[in-house]
């Protein structure tokens, strides 16, 4: 595997919510998203989750507070914790996790996306 | 813990070849490291490495071939590889590893750095 340029990765796709592997290091994902609008509550019973903002700003709620993010920011949720990312305008997301995680955790719904989608 | 700023947290130190922890998942660490020089040929028997360059222009030597790499790549050297990481003016990276890896993998030196530094 080569070099991966996070942009031209992000310029590959246009969909939201919906993340793609862009690298695997031992059993772990590198994935970037795209994120629009609100996501559903979850959480991951087995893992933490890394967000790691690219570009433009998003907020991740928890049950008793919410936690804005900008560009350069990035924030461990622990795993177990209930959570809800959303934002007001698009905003690019570079993920790490296990490589089995579905991206809303404990909430199947018509957010949950493919979870080894690669590009 | 908090939102993480990976500026900020580059602002707080200046020392080259010496990673700082600034979060955990799971068992994995996210580290900064300002690099500029040479680094030694090394390999990590045990893991793959993760570097995402956040500024700057770094390259790593393999056997075969030369990777260059700039602000917003990111490249997984996989475990067992021998690697020589150097920059020629200071780069700024973030990297990802198991909680326990030694920067200097398999070749103890004057390089080897503290593994479990924290900014």
């Amino acid at each position: 595997m080569g070099k991966i340029n996070l942009k031209d990765k992000l310029s590959m796709f246009s969909e939201h919510w919906s993340p793609k592997v862009i690298a695997e290091m031992n059993d772990y994902q590198f994935k970037l998203v795209k994120i629009q609008g609100d996501f559903v509550w979850h959480n991951h019973t087995d893992t933490d989750e890394v967000f790691i903002v690219i570009e433009g700003e998003m907020k991740i709620e928890f049950e008793n507070e919410t936690v804005e993010l900008g560009e350069g920011d990035m924030y461990v949720v622990p795993k177990g914790v209930e959570h809800k990312p959303s934002a007001e305008r698009e905003c690019k997301v570079l993920l790490v996790e296990p490589r089995d995680v579905v991206n809303t955790g404990n909430t199947e719904g018509d957010l949950t996306a493919s979870n080894d989608v690669w590009i």
